[in-house]
């Protein structure tokens, strides 16, 4: 059974008082008028979402005018759209569903963007702690520079600026990254991604359509939920075991990923997945972003988390949108890199164009 | 591929302070020493509940002392239980899990115990009125009766007592129920199901063991959210779509069915499920429970909604654990039927004894 990716969808990333349920609408009205889906065709509805309101994944359905057999909320904080991906998967190959719509959505206030029942955080509870742990390990153990790690921001809010929908639109020098207030040392302003309101959508199919992009790898980890399950700041455990999940399922290996959309919730973590996805060796993430330029791999197009903004439900589809978008326009192997509560979860999907 | 349910447990179904975790971890915890389930074989965990605490899976895997590769919470209101043995059922068939843990969860005071968002039901926002509305219909089409419908809850209010697990354990009398107060006409509060704390957990596996009960039928149908999206209020729809859907994929039809749990959050319920999941024919459900000791299909033998407690996200998971208790105790075929706001939502599955 192969499982194909033939659609998406996306809203601008902003923050306003349109409702979640409309929000989730526009990228799935997005997605089927950009691809002129028959809408009747749709037998699945998984919503990924941290918002509270039940029902929603048969609330959007009725929106759309749309009956599907599965339809349901999905959860898992900030990996919760690629785990949806995984579900939709699933649910195609197991014959239960034929066409699954996946829709993303948050708002910027989601009780999603931190874990409060982690007192192993102590008073330390905003993700950006857990972030500066990280950057500080890593830069005693492997001498990265503050420089580096704002070099993640620069490159993605440049990108960012080709990307109409992202929420940053301006382009950001390494100064006045080093020079933005620091949050908790050594994560500066400028290096966190922004909570923001947003939806993205993809549809997964169980026959191909033309320029569709097959599913070929899915991996996911979850760890535990405190930080004090993680014993090694220096790389994301999670990561590295569902890299290779994945990369065993798609039979290649990281040299074979041409484009990649990887988790940087803050600059760190850009510079920990370059490693525990295997685009460069243990420790080289630092000199791995001064040389990306010169590197055949393409990373965080769209703009990353930095760029775009991050509504945390959404920010998986989004990445895998972006996949789709670039795989459609020529890339060959696509890869998709999730992660949630301190690292204790990663995601990693691999999608192919074969043609 | 085969699935296969194989193991189960349960919390018994109260009120008090467990937190949410605490209630989660109970049932898993019971199952695994039930069966004596080797803890690190399980690569799956999906909780059912319509609690809002972000993270729940990880957290009770923490909790469990167990690393899954998926953990997700997934959410449909009164459905989430049987959607999450849908959703295991295709990790396994996908081959992304080997045993995936359904835990299913819920306080009585959960926000998904009724749909604010439905605004169509104007001020009428409590689920007595659209088990009212299907009620009245129902009286006048077919001459149902005051006394068939209480009949209902003294057959589940009988059978709770056979089981420690359920919240209500006292004989109840036909008067009684009749003589309860009127919360909507027709509809008395010994006719509703109570909205409690409890938890249950299967084990659904790619290989069999001794003793295990195949899942062989899936059947699930949203048809919106809204009541408004309700055309005849003397049958559930989206019931009928999800048995059709679960027989088929099961190859057999309604007479092959030794017993069942059926969705009884209202006496009118438990009738319109013996119509529509084809028991008994369209109009019959009344006659069908006064008759019901003469036919050879058990219906609700744990008690019931009504009997046990309805811990919403909970409820689908416990009439699996009980069919699959059953199952393994001798009988052939047995059949879960789970419904969400107002039928808008059906999900029915079918698992069959082997041996």
């Amino acid at each position: 059974m192969n499982v194909y990716a033939s659609a998406y969808g996306i809203t601008k990333f902003r923050k306003d008082n349109t409702s979640i349920y409309s929000l989730a609408l526009e990228s799935a009205i997005d997605l089927i008028k950009r691809f002129d889906i028959d809408k009747d065709s749709i037998d699945g509805v998984i919503i990924a979402t941290s918002s509270i309101e039940p029902y929603i994944a048969s609330i959007v359905s009725e929106m759309l005018g749309i009956k599907p057999k599965i339809a349901h909320k999905l959860e898992q904080m900030c990996s919760s759209g690629s785990s949806a991906i995984a579900a939709a998967y699933s649910y195609i190959y197991s014959g239960i569903c034929k066409n699954v719509l996946v829709i993303g959505v948050d708002k910027h206030d989601t009780i999603g963007k931190r874990l409060d029942w982690d007192n192993s955080r102590g008073e330390f509870k905003h993700p950006a702690h857990w972030a500066a742990l990280y950057a500080k390990m890593h830069m005693k153990a492997f001498n990265t520079t503050e420089e580096q790690l704002a070099l993640v921001t620069v490159k993605n809010r440049d990108n960012a600026i080709n990307n109409k929908y992202a929420y940053f639109q301006e382009r950001i020098t390494i100064d006045e990254v080093l020079n933005s207030k620091i949050v908790v040392d050594p994560i500066k302003l400028y290096e966190c991604s922004y909570p923001c309101d947003g939806s993205a959508a993809i549809l997964l199919s169980n026959k191909p359509s033309e320029n569709s992009i097959k599913v070929t790898g899915i991996g996911e980890q979850s760890l535990g939920a405190s930080i004090s399950s993680i014993t090694d700041f220096t790389s994301i455990e999670s990561t590295r075991l569902a890299a290779k999940e994945a990369y065993d399922m798609a039979g290649i290996d990281a040299s074979k990923v041409d484009i990649a959309e990887v988790h940087d919730a803050f600059t760190i973590c850009e510079i920990l997945a370059y490693e525990d996805l295997g685009f460069t060796e243990r420790g080289k993430g630092g000199k791995f972003i001064e040389n990306i330029d010169k590197i055949g791999i393409k990373i965080n197009t769209r703009g990353g988390l930095l760029g775009t903004g991050h509504p945390v439900g959404a920010t998986g589809i989004a990445q895998a949108a972006e996949i789709i978008r670039q795989l459609m326009l020529g890339y060959r192997i696509g890869l998709i890199h999730n992660m949630a509560a301190a690292g204790t979860t990663s995601n990693v999907i691999i999608m192919e164009n074969e043609i």
